[in-house]
């Protein structure tokens, strides 16, 4: 792991930073080892800490990577961080804003007098986690594989009459007695129209006959994310369902065909797009293609219409059209994808073919 | 609930803003009724507007107060923004700064060029939502009762030989079948010496004879949390960790005891830490009393040795006082109370009579 200290310290070379101080929980993790709620990992040219309070010295001290420090603050994260930045003489000091709050940012001014400058580097640590190594994409597999079995698992409960809730209670129990640690983001049952609403939380509306059924879920594994969406119908959903379905399928599959390294994120987004606008939805499909997955849910690269991102080798991320018709109903199909050699592997194995219970 | 945005709209006028963008969650639920996971909520003099993409434009409508109106960005986000604040003439905004990340307020300022000053304001508005109404109180209490009957079934299913993991995936799985939308945190389980971690994560360890289980969990009920701990033993853990539980169970109801309006936070915490340091286990009690709970799970006030609060009729908050000794085990004892009438009223039911199964 010592690599990603190393390569986060050539960030700090060329921008010519004495040290960083990492507050954001996903940074922590990658570049700590650390997985606890809060710290501050400050990193130096040569050495790191990992500043933590009472309730996280035990659990800092056996999860931090070799060559990092743990400190328990005696009175103030504060005190102890700028005692270490004046006993190191650090003072220029990059950090993630895109992580850090601004009161926190503008407490760092006040309280850590020995800091001559702040600069923010958010996006380049972003930048470092986009492309996951071989444990990382590993640890990735086996999450999309937990939300394979949980979908296999909860095929066999969907009934009508149960509740959008009550399902994505039994998703939620499905993927913590299969070993994940909890979903990867608040689990998404959305049946009849409400499966129109592409973010809808869990209701005590009941599935009904002739309802399409969006089930978007993930879990978390080893501290990395999965995330799957599949569509299915309680019953004959009617003709311009099923249409719709086989739309989504088809852009959705071109997507996938068309991706491999070197290509533009907007250009993958842009094959599935052409194909729902030619079909008549094109404003029906209101959001971007995908996303990067890894210790975040949502993280770099962006498939959308306007992303600059270039796919490359290492890249994990979803695939998901949709189509969303107000008053009708709404339908959503996402795998996730890693790209190996150029060429993408597709880590989602539950069938994509039309389900009607 | 216009009554919240009268609140906020006169702390805009004494600090002479235009204008607030209020960006976090629990915030925006707060002032506009809108729940979704991302939104920009402009607040004007007189106007307000929910700025929210195709995701969310079906669910906002929904859900916003009166007087709030639903704006589609069509673009971008911060381009209908400044549209808005152009049209209206508003420049000095304040936001909610213990919100906003570092990298979107510096996206405030090149991407919203009719904005001439910005302000943060974020400590009022956490202050607005400091004492709660009657509404919240009753929901809180709702997702209170709901952590009892939580706790009243998991008694029955708690096993030697289970995983720590699966003892959470039970929990958890209950919560949402009693109606809880899901845990308020990540459900700490953590049993033998893992107890003494009190921010200890679930792992595959397995209960054993003797064990102290450290079980901290809530739900979130209609948008807001519940919290609440017990300690109980599998089995005789032997006299120190029974002398433990004792002297936590005294200073927590110490606390309770002299709770009352218009105290200090720091007295309250002062109560209990007294109690455990005359008791010899002073440095083992590393944390603070409690926190205030509402629709965050950690929100105002503190009650720590240094808060500055004077506790308040309507303030709902955790008193949970703990001992943990390394190699040993912890114990801690949580309960969630509101101030009424200038007395506590405890909303945890659930027993603190030592439990050896």
């Amino acid at each position: 792991m010592n690599d990603r200290l190393g390569k986060v310290r050539k960030i700090m070379s060329e921008k010519a930073l004495d040290g960083l101080i990492i507050t954001g929980r996903a940074n922590t993790y990658y570049l700590s080892g650390f997985s606890g709620s809060t710290s501050y990992l400050l990193i130096g040219r040569e050495k790191a800490w990992l500043v933590v309070d009472f309730r996280y010295t035990i659990q800092a001290k056996n999860q931090v990577f070799e060559g990092i420090e743990v400190v328990e603050h005696a009175d103030s994260f504060y005190a102890t961080l700028d005692g270490i930045l004046a006993e190191e003489g650090m003072g220029v000091i990059g950090f993630d804003g895109n992580q850090l709050t601004y009161s926190e940012f503008e407490r760092f001014k006040t309280k850590l007098p020995h800091v001559r400058r702040l600069e923010d580097i958010g996006h380049a640590i972003d930048l470092l986690r986009i492309r996951k190594d071989e444990g990382e994409i590993e640890a990735i597999a086996q999450a999309v594989k937990l939300g394979d079995q949980v979908f296999e698992q909860i095929l066999k409960v969907i009934k009508p009459g149960m509740t959008e809730s009550e399902l994505a209670a039994e998703i939620e129990y499905r993927m913590r007695k299969l070993g994940a640690s909890g979903p990867s983001f608040a689990t998404i049952v959305a049946a009849g129209e409400r499966s129109a609403m592409c973010h809808a939380v869990p209701t005590e509306n009941k599935l009904k006959p002739g309802d399409a059924l969006v089930l978007d879920f993930g879990v978390i594994y080893r501290h990395y994310c999965s995330d799957m969406t599949r569509t299915i119908f309680i019953g004959d959903p009617g003709e311009e369902m099923k249409k719709i379905y086989r739309i989504v399928l088809d852009a959705q599959l071109a997507a996938l065909e068309h991706l491999h390294s070197g290509m533009k994120a907007s250009d993958a987004d842009k094959v599935a797009r052409d194909i729902i606008a030619r079909a008549g939805y094109g404003a029906h499909f209101g959001h971007s293609l995908g996303h990067g997955v890894g210790i975040e849910i949502h993280e770099e690269p962006r498939l959308s219409v306007k992303s600059e991102d270039i796919l490359q080798d290492g890249m994990v991320f979803s695939v998901e059209p949709g189509i969303y018709v107000e008053g009708l109903g709404g339908v959503r199909i996402e795998d996730m994808v890693v790209l190996v050699d150029g060429k993408p592997r597709n880590l989602t194995g539950s069938t994509k073919d039309m389900i009607i219970l």
